[in-house]
């Protein structure tokens, strides 16, 4: 009747999931449409940087060993050959004597081996300077390479592109840039008390929102979202929808519909598929009840109906999964330690991971609840940026106690966050 | 000859920025495109949550006066009347000693106070159950409002919308959601230097970075980004490209032809087109030639062709422009306090801003330099998720020093980061 099922641990859970392979895919996008993506592949130094010995100023390039004699009683009067703007080349070597005009990011003329900026020279005509002052071999000159050699590793496969990787991208040439193809995530929402966004309210019902936000999850986490509607709870259609939807995605995310009542089908439908089940209830609050599964090579999540429990394991079961098939090598949440803003005396017979908000004060990272944390309430999620990490077996927690947060918003990730999670002192 | 500008402290340049109306716009996008926007409304709770006094669990909607003699050696014996599924509502009365079959979520049907877990019950037969303690009146119900009142005021008007906001639309029947329009911002990249991203390297020439860097700097911030191409470095091709240009777009940036040497035409483009320059040099490092001006209700930017200062440039006086059109009550980059890494022992005459990487030690902030900090040097760019901010006047700084940085990847943003800034103590 009611189903007898064993809670696992959370990592233990996590470990069972990402244990199945992922195969990552390129495609290539314009540089314009790259950011955001993750690379497919290293980014390397298409070549030296500068690619030329090159003045970092506006000035006059010079030959050092014509200033020797230069002081303030002596200046040296220089004849003024030409003139370089940025983007040209000066084609003569320059003789004794001689100075060419140059400009920032300009090539340093044949002969020449020091820049002096024009605020340490005296015009006396448009042919004419003077240099009051020893300048030696080097002075101002960026020299080819002195930044980055030709072939170095400047951000690794994997990384998501930011503005800063745009730029290296167009500085190297990269007009197509090899990205991960985003998975395709499948969302069904299963539940006859679920109303459209459109529909008015009607005893009993509720909006759908958990599909809507698993679309912005997927999203954020970088993915692809397919949506394949609400079903109500009736099996057939559930089993006929999910085979469809199958066919179509990489990974599908169901939620609602896998506690153990009466009108709760996953189960029965993950069993009529042949897909394994690795688990079916979690030692965690919210999302005890999250199921996931595996059919050939593809992941099956049935998350809860509950909306916090729903965010939560698509964070922990869903993120990981997505981000390693875009190469990525860190793709859980990223574990920070911070202090606990206020108190938190629920006792937790098993690992809680409470919706929480960040704050930086004086240097160190302060976690405090987003909302009363009732696994039914919405309300907290929208100011949520972390979540709080208190283990199982725990008497409550005291504000100023060290906690781990999982950080939502950031994009460094993490390798693996489930180790060695500071436990209540208590 | 050598045009004479006087810097002015970034703070004051930001204010005059600033002091610059913005008039954001709203439009509505369905709940699905919603994510990443901004909130153009207040996000109220349009009914109370829950909407009905409803189960939290699976188990049996009881009059809680009837368990009154109820103990383990005198079990009461309950009549099953019927059952409610989540989304479905029993419409009549419940009499003494009868119970109702209740989903979790489904509505607590008339005449019942209490709901009982299934594990606390013992099951006779379809139709009859023992019920073994005594429940009170409330026990197990979650009651209308309890959560949220109608009315209440979810997320404030300006907010990125993040899955958590998903969530709360869709449950308050939010289909159609007021965003901020997104400003266009246009983007011309000028220089006669600048090689298009999939043109080969020539002597003397670099390829355009900075056009392509900013148009994901622009979408970082919410923004839509306008690319009107690479210019040479010619004086009527410019104008006419920027009137083109401006006709087109709520803001526009150039990058290069800022600085003072021969071939740089922004200051006399500004002229030419009658707008009031708000500044031309800021006491900053990088990014000293940026220069800012105001034209009717638009802005223009002319930052500088160099990539480390045209990031920073926007950063600093783009973006809380284009936060601020979006409705956005803290507009600038998020300031936090974090602990330097490593040394920095280069003195700084002017406020320089160093692009750095954080990183969480035991709950507390430590920045680093991402890179060597020399303006021309874009590898460093990748890796940056904040700027250093080390005011002027100072001899160096050290390792484990406190130090102020602006968060680049962070949403929670600032509503004025330029006061209190941490000094050197050296």
């Amino acid at each position: 009747m009611v189903e007898k099922r064993k809670p696992i641990q959370v990592a233990e859970a996590v470990k069972r999931v990402i244990s199945n392979d992922v195969m990552p895919q390129k495609e290539y996008v314009s540089i314009e449409e790259s950011y955001g993506r993750f690379l497919a592949e290293d980014l390397l130094a298409s070549h030296d940087v500068p690619a030329f010995d090159r003045s970092p100023y506006d000035g006059f390039a010079i030959r050092s060993e014509d200033t020797n004699a230069a002081s303030s009683e002596n200046p040296v009067s220089f004849t003024v050959v030409g003139e370089i703007g940025a983007g040209y080349v000066f084609n003569e070597e320059v003789q004794p004597f001689q100075v060419v005009r140059i400009m920032t990011g300009a090539p340093i003329p044949k002969g020449c081996d020091a820049v002096v900026m024009l605020e340490l020279t005296k015009e006396i005509s448009e042919k004419e300077i003077l240099i009051k002052r020893l300048f030696k071999k080097g002075d101002n000159i960026s020299y080819q390479g002195e930044d980055t050699k030709k072939g170095t590793v400047l951000v690794k496969k994997g990384t998501k592109i930011n503005p800063g990787v745009v730029a290296l991208l167009a500085t190297f040439g990269y007009h197509e840039v090899a990205v991960a193809k985003q998975p395709v995530i499948g969302v069904i929402a299963t539940g006859s008390e679920l109303l459209n966004v459109d529909e008015p309210l009607a005893p009993g019902k509720i909006r759908n929102s958990n599909a809507y936000m698993i679309l912005a999850q997927i999203e954020r986490a970088g993915g692809k979202a397919k949506y394949f509607g609400k079903l109500d709870d009736d099996f057939d259609a559930c089993l006929a929808e999910t085979k469809k939807a199958l066919a179509e995605v990489d990974m599908l995310i169901t939620t609602g519909g896998v506690s153990v009542g009466d009108f709760d089908y996953v189960p029965a439908i993950l069993k009529e598929l042949g897909a394994e089940v690795l688990f079916n209830k979690v030692a965690m609050r919210p999302g005890s009840v999250t199921t996931v599964a595996s059919l050939g090579d593809k992941m099956i999540y049935g998350l809860s109906g509950n909306p916090s429990a729903c965010y939560v394991g698509f964070e922990l079961f869903v993120r990981p999964m997505l981000r390693r098939a875009m190469y990525n090598a860190y793709p859980h949440l990223q574990k920070v330690t911070a202090t606990l803003g206020v108190d938190f005396p629920k006792p937790n017979p098993f690992m809680r991971l409470v919706r929480a908000k960040v704050e930086y004060q004086n240097g160190t990272l302060v976690a405090s609840p987003s909302g009363v944390d009732k696994s039914g309430i919405v309300s907290s999620l929208g100011g949520a940026d972390c979540l709080l990490l208190l283990p199982g077996g725990t008497r409550g927690y005291e504000k100023g106690m060290t906690v781990d947060v999982l950080l939502l918003e950031d994009q460094q990730g993490s390798e693996w966050p489930w180790d060695n999670i500071v436990a209540s002192y208590k």
